[in-house]
């Protein structure tokens, strides 16, 4: 990768850029997704589109650790029709409506026995909730309060879910870009929610645009991109991968990467790995209004790395936290409620922390008896008191931490400088073989 | 000792362990204590007649590393009169009137050659203070600063101390619980004040109450209980203990524990002792006002414990801090400054401690790859999205964190969660087979 | 050293000691100094009035690290006459008028020429700046921004600068006072700033009055003074003097301690070193309003002895900070601008760090079971809660934490007591017989 952090002064803001993300969300979005299925695969297209990927077909009932994979669900359709007859929920207008990975279930019944089965927020009246049961067998519809509430009392429902649960397989989709060594950067997102474009579309656009930003660059980790269910899909990745999981220097798991709240990072179980440095680094940037916080088992699949007889250095990416928006697994998380701004600062959020990983290293101050003439080497402004060319509180506190102990980023931490600042002293320095 | 914390969930305000601990502190309370003599005796007779105690004599003049057991106290009686006959102070009235360990007199004096034996506090006007002379031979009277200052300047007092020091034995007082291992918990408090009800009729009042609480319990701490004269009582149990010292993992030092104020921990010398950190736990708790200090060599008997020789983790609880308060160590302390409630809540507290250092332990995850799956274990709500059975938070920090390194009470503290809520997690895992 | 502070009881505003350091100040306030030439060594002379003086002549050229030692600089005159023959400025006004070490120049120019050559702070249009060019062959003049506004536009200016760089060699001057052992503390400030008050006759006044308050002291360090041009003054003594920087323990470098502001001390690249620990102490003292600040590599010769290379533990301390107040390296820094009391100030407050070290041990308590009886060793006052005779607070300290593991300032630290109380703690301790 070079050193020199140009990437790093591009425009947050690009709309090309951001555009493109939203562009492969609005392609995501639609698509009715669960644990295994059609949806699924149909998303791994989308991306498939984008990046080469590979695609990995994990067979039903495969174990994982505890687990094992699950059945397929395929979905044809799915409505309540009222004693009138009229369709009072089709699954055809929002795939939400259906409890994700419900049974089948065909029968007439009073409004009474329906509502057992009918999921509402009655403190958000006109959104649709997202709901799943994969480990019991139920069904069951996700409707607004509001439209329940005008259902008529009397009389039988005609109701329809035409769904099955088959053997099959799990999918998944993995992108590897090499760089010069095997050591890995895993950047992971879920692929299992249905029509929610926060949680996650843009997760897994931004994570496929970050490939392409990433190809071709000079680098000298591996990148990994996962895109798998929830959950399952890392547990079936981890136990089918421990050759992977011991290269394993850096990991990322993202979501929520579209809104206008954060963004916040939640760091690794461990705490100090290089990923959560880096991420402290990005998120108290200048321009940037993040937040840290420590790790706490829930969330996303850092659940999974970061379990304790793994214990992987990865970290969580959002812009808002899920589950502290209004909008978050509701219908109102819709393509709306994201925006191309968000999602491509997103991208450059992950990728300035990625070039701060790549560029960092331990300097070695080749002048380290007192300071060495800056002067002469140019380094140094002509009149003392008068203004200075290059800037030298950086370059003084590479030379002065450059004793093989302190990284850039040590040194960027420790200074209170912006690490691209550090670098490019340090590059200075090099030019000037003042630095190895 | 059950590990589930139901102990904890006891009303802290019940009346009937508060008044059972308030009628001994009234009954110790009317006793003329010192360092030694038939008040001590007299008090431990009190807590005898509640628990069984070792009674324990030790003979005048024992050495006690720097220091030696003391000559007994005896005072029968003690007055003066002033010119015209009344009597103006006399000790059956409050046994403080008299300096205590005060020396024998009888003579005749004016008013100005007695004042310098009147100790006073003229701030407080209508206070009796209390104050002693244990190692000085003097003679001395304490008295309401107010009632000084009526007596008739004029004429000769008729001044009487009838008391005796004698050789004879500094007595204290044992009581031993014994439980899994001969590994102890010891908890200690002074019994060498006279009638100061907070400082420390409530002390010795709670540990006696407390004795009998913990009395039956599967403990893997033996419990021994140690009331002694400060200071040289102390010294003596360490000096002709050493056996026992070296077998002491957990202690605690108590007194003031009913007035209103509080509670307050004061850490032991190595500051983060198992007793110093769960009496943090129990001291930030929510129904809890408590507050922490920095050990200081100040106080009570933590001195001794905590002296650099010996370095044993023992903390000191208190409500109020002594010489905080304007009661302290004057005729304000009585038994109406101490309350049921308060006692009951002193008790309360002390046992929260036990019960976590009790049930603590390092928990293993037998299913560390991963989480394991709640949902067929009946750990996981069936919905997701919807509520849920358990307190799955808790859960997942058990699973998180038991990694043998470390334990429920390390836990709570990194989640924020509260011990008995982590306890309860942990016994359902168990129960689950995913956890020993 | 005596160790009973009675030096820290000193009356820090003392006018006699104030009035004789401004003296000195005001004495090199007139010498026009640089890197090497004869102001460097009029000023040696100055203070070899005072003490004992090593003259140390390093010839032209000589390699120092990264560096060489610079030609001598000798101005003899300077000046500017307008188009009408009237001298607009003049070297004998003011030897700031001359851009330091400015190459010699005679010649007729306009003013809109000469302009590029002249240095002015508009902001300050009453001030003469201070300007150096020591890397770069330039000549110019420094005046105050007032007087080139009143300039005539027409015509053609007289330029004269009657300077020469000679070889010859840059001079420096040590003054070693020799302690218990070989050990060394070295204090050292700058001497190549020509008319600057506070920046540095301030320092070089201090440490020569310093010098004086030392000899004679029982000291368990030797104790070195340098005074030596900045940056290449400090490379060349450490180049040349290995065997002594093995030697140093401690070091503080000084500049700016006439003035009203401050003080702050700058820590050392270690942080913790015994200079940092003692200076912090002293900093927060109850009558001072010092402050601390983390080591930064920017200031004075702190940068050559705090490089990589050599790492020493030498602080900063100053009064207010460089580049701070708007006098700094103005005309305005003047004998006016530093005050007698505030160099007493200064004097004190190294003195009473220095005290500090010499005085500092890891005392061990004699008598370490349980609290030693303070009592009938006349510790402890006869009446329990009467009045104390001694700070039982600081003697409890003392003896509770004389593990051996924990200096007085340790102690001092830990139990928030000032220094000087903990020692003299200690001393009554030790005259006890119960710590050595």
């Amino acid at each position: 990768m070079d050193l020199t952090p140009t990437g790093m002064e591009r425009d947050t803001a690009a709309p090309t850029l951001g555009a493109r993300i939203h562009a492969i969300a609005a392609e995501l979005y639609p698509i009715c997704r669960s644990l295994a299925g059609p949806g699924a695969r149909a998303t791994l297209d989308v991306v498939e589109r984008q990046i080469a990927l590979k695609r990995v077909e994990t067979p039903t009932g495969t174990p994982a650790h505890d687990w094992a994979t699950p059945l397929e669900w395929r979905v044809h359709d799915a409505w309540i029709r009222d004693p009138s007859g009229r369709v009072v929920v089709d699954f055809s207008d929002c795939n939400l409506h259906v409890l994700n990975y419900s049974v089948a279930f065909r029968g007439r019944m009073t409004l009474d026995a329906l509502r057992s089965h009918i999921f509402t927020l009655p403190e958000q009246p006109d959104l649709i909730p997202y709901r799943t049961s994969y480990y019991e067998d139920q069904w069951g519809f996700c409707m607004r309060y509001a439209d329940v509430e005008k259902l008529p009392a009397e009389g039988l429902y005609d109701v329809c879910i035409d769904a099955e649960h088959v053997v099959g397989a799990m999918s998944h989709g993995e992108h590897l870009i090499r760089g010069d060594t095997d050591r890995e950067f895993v950047l992971t997102t879920h692929i299992c929610h249905p029509s929610l474009a926060n949680d996650n579309c843009s997760g897994i656009a931004v994570l496929t645009e970050l490939a392409k930003t990433l190809a071709g660059r000079d680098l000298r980790w591996s990148y990994r991109f996962i895109f798998a269910p929830a959950t399952i899909g890392a547990l079936a990745w981890l136990a089918r991968n421990p050759e992977v999981v011991d290269r394993i220097d850096h990991g990322l798991v993202v979501s929520c990467l579209g809104d206008a709240g954060g963004p916040n990072y939640k760091r690794s179980r461990r705490g100090d790995a290089p990923i959560d440095r880096a991420m402290a680094h990005v998120m108290t940037g200048a321009a940037s209004t993040g937040t840290i916080r420590d790790f706490a088992p829930e969330g996303y699949d850092e659940r999974q790395f970061c379990s304790p007889g793994y214990d992987l250095p990865f970290g969580l990416l959002q812009r808002s936290i899920h589950a502290t928006f209004p909008q978050y697994h509701t219908s109102a998380d819709n393509l709306d409620f994201i925006r191309p701004e968000y999602l491509a600062a997103s991208h450059d959020t992950i990728l300035e922390a990625i070039e701060i990983i790549e560029a960092d290293y331990c300097p070695l101050n080749l002048s380290p008896m007192g300071e060495p003439q800056l002067g002469r080497r140019g380094l140094y402004g002509p009149v003392g008191g008068g203004a200075q060319i290059f800037d030298i509180d950086a370059i003084r506190w590479v030379l002065n931490l450059a004793d093989g102990c302190h990284s850039l980023l040590d040194i960027a931490e420790r200074s209170g400088l912006r690490f691209r600042v550090v670098a490019a002293a340090a590059e200075r320095l090099r030019q000037a073989r003042l630095l190895t």
